[in-house]
């Protein structure tokens, strides 16, 4: 992520035309002939176009839509930045890099796969805990932002520039004093892993003050996965606002407010407001920013929000069974490719992801009256584990072996956050259409 | 697996003379010169010798002390099998393949694994829910036995068997109508997507009595990861009464009973107790398998409980970090390496798995009273996520960067269960000793 050298723009009073509500969940895709449609292509064409299931299939127009709708309700000083991990594949990463200001990397490995685009060093922030002497020395041969999580990241980054010749360029994460309410996982506040915390903040600054590193800015982020504006615009006023105290030791250029916009999962969760936020955001540049940081720029870093629901598990019914009382559906697919579906990444309680039938064999499609007919069933994965939980009570139409079955909101932390190697199956495909 | 064509031979009344109890857990493994050392080689040495960190380590010694263990507790009758899906690290299988009379393989990537080992199809079992086409195809021009897990199955089986001009040999996996009190995971029992119900049963041995596929018997599995022998008792009664009950049909030579022996994790977990186990399939081999099953053999299937505790998950410390309290060690390695350490598989509830200091730089190595002091901290992964949390209050000797940090329990449903390429850190080595 770059910094702005100038000031930040003038602002106007109110913000500019509110986003339209951007569709969520399933309604984003299309059908064509009663047949899931991914980017206008029906799933089972898609399917065979891409050699088989199970596939993960990324729409890039929804992507690009979704950019569209955070970059209307949002302020146009605020830079938008891409975190990578959320999902790094490739093609992916190139069509982001031509609608996002910026990429934020987690390791030495997403940093390569961002300059790959092409988007650019200059453009481009290092965060996360742990970083070693050999992913700092990388990071400063490229001229990335270092976003330092300790005292002992420092050296390491100077002793790195030392070696290389190179002036390393940073900034400071810092772990505030404050918690978001309503956040999925909680990133600051009380005691973390991640970055030094505000109280520890200011001897950090003094030793960047040495000028052997060039010093940017400041990175906090709070916390992930949050639907409720109101926290997410009160995390953002707290945040400014610590900065701004923190900031009378240097120049802030670089304002990473970090990002933790939400995306629904279940029936019961409401799509993020973003128009409130937008309106936080315009505020705060007409106020704390533009009177104490006068030369940052506010940098918002989304990963899951951008591409989570942009992106569908495609599987192959491969049986249907009868067990006491219950239909299950097993699919070629699994927890190998979608563990965070099965409840087994991060969630005490899990919950069904939205799921349907993408594709029915023509030879089986039914009669239009019995096209309506619908059963409840398990969908389940083809592991031998009762891990392997994909829709728990799901209401279908019937689906027999051979049918196509699409699990929702799979753009983010699904193939990249899965054990694709347990139990021996063959990887997943991918595909950005 | 294979089964004995022979009638079981006679058995004593009495088992045979009881195993020693086999050690458990941090106490497998030895210290040289104060450094952890697996297989005898000390830790630095070995991590030096792989190339680096993080690094599984597994011991092959101790593999095979543990498989003595149980033969010497079980009746010699009883064959043993390992569940690959445990772990299916190519040189443990070699090694495993001296040690076992066969193995359960869950998808034709395991299939493929074991039978390089050269132990050959008739001692391979293939188990499984949405085995397709193709796989089943696979499996029976290897000439494995396949256990069904519904009709679909039986009439793929068929196929294939007609297309390659092969006779397939199958069992059936039958879901039994109890459950297994204790078990971590109930696979048995009510509703599953496993087998076909005890129930439905006759109507597929009635499909099977055609003579087209070799019938050769029977596979329950009601539960892993018990610690409770008593419970692993009833359920192996329970399975050979209800197989006998099902066995009018044909004659049963393969028995496979299921497995569920469980390691302890935590310090409450108190480890499997053998001899019951082993005197209760001594008196069920003298009465009901006698009687009823003549012609068979019985079969245990052991994943974890032969290579869960012959591993170690070796990591370095990266940082070390103060937050309002609390001590973090952040290491190299983390949940994309080992995630059901950090809770994060099939558990609601996380708990730490037993972590130790393998090693401390010699120049820190503190004076003998220091070498006493420990402190409280918390063990976190360098993923850029609050869930990768490897040990939470852990009583530790200081620890600094560069120390080794290891992880035990890891030698089964680690590495392979876990999401490697998340965040994009580079893969960990794995050695065996």
């Amino acid at each position: 992520m770059t910094a702005t050298h100038a000031p930040a723009p003038a602002l106007p009073d109110l913000p500019a035309a509110p986003a339209a509500e951007p569709r969520t969940g399933p309604a984003l895709f299309g059908r064509v002939d009663g047949e899931l449609a991914v980017g206008g292509v029906p799933a089972g064409l898609l399917v065979e176009r891409s050699g088989g299931t199970p596939l993960f299939a990324y729409d890039r127009a929804l992507v690009a839509e979704r950019i569209a709708a955070v970059r209307a309700a949002l302020p146009d000083a605020v830079a938008l930045s891409y975190a990578v991990k959320a999902n790094p594949m490739p093609a992916l990463l190139h069509h982001m890099s031509t609608l996002v200001d910026g990429f934020d990397v987690a390791s030495s490995g997403e940093m390569l796969a961002a300059l790959d685009t092409g988007l650019g060093a200059a453009h481009t922030a290092f965060a996360g805990p742990g970083k070693t002497a050999a992913e700092l020395r990388q990071a400063v041969a490229a001229g990335v932002l270092v976003e330092l999580e300790s005292a002992t990241e420092l050296a390491r980054l100077r002793a790195a520039g030392d070696e290389l010749g190179v002036r390393p360029r940073a900034a400071l994460r810092v772990n505030p004093p404050f918690a978001v309410r309503g956040s999925g996982m909680r990133m600051g506040g009380g005691p973390q892993q991640f970055g030094v915390d505000a109280e520890q903040a200011p001897a950090l600054l003094a030793e960047l003050a040495r000028g052997d590193v060039a010093f940017e800015g400041f990175h906090v982020f709070a916390g992930s996965q949050n639907l409720d504006a109101e926290s997410i615009c009160a995390a953002q006023r707290a945040t400014v606002d610590l900065i701004a105290d923190l900031a009378g030791h240097a120049p802030v250029r670089y304002l990473n407010l970090g990002g933790g916009f939400g995306i629904p999962y279940g029936p019961k969760d409401r799509p993020l407001d973003l128009r409130p936020i937008g309106e936080n955001l315009a505020k705060l540049l007409d106020t704390t920013v533009r009177d104490r940081l006068p030369q940052a720029r506010p940098v918002i870093e989304l990963g899951r929000y951008l591409v989570g629901e942009a992106g569908v598990y495609l599987t192959r019914v491969v049986d249907r069974k009868q067990s006491r009382g219950t239909t299950y559906l097993v699919v070629d697919g699994g927890l190998h490719h979608q563990l965070a579906a099965t409840g087994n990444l991060g969630r005490a309680l899990r919950r069904n992801y939205p799921i349907c039938v993408a594709r029915s064999a023509p030879a089986q499609t039914p009669a239009s009256d019995a096209a309506d007919a619908t059963e409840v069933v398990d969908v389940v994965g083809c592991l031998c584990t009762p891990l392997d939980l994909l829709g728990k009570d799901v209401t279908l139409p019937r689906a027999e072996p051979g049918d196509l079955v699409a699990v929702f909101q799979a753009g983010a932390y699904g193939l990249t956050a899965s054990p694709t190697a347990f139990l021996g199956h063959p990887a997943p495909r991918e595909v950005l259409v």
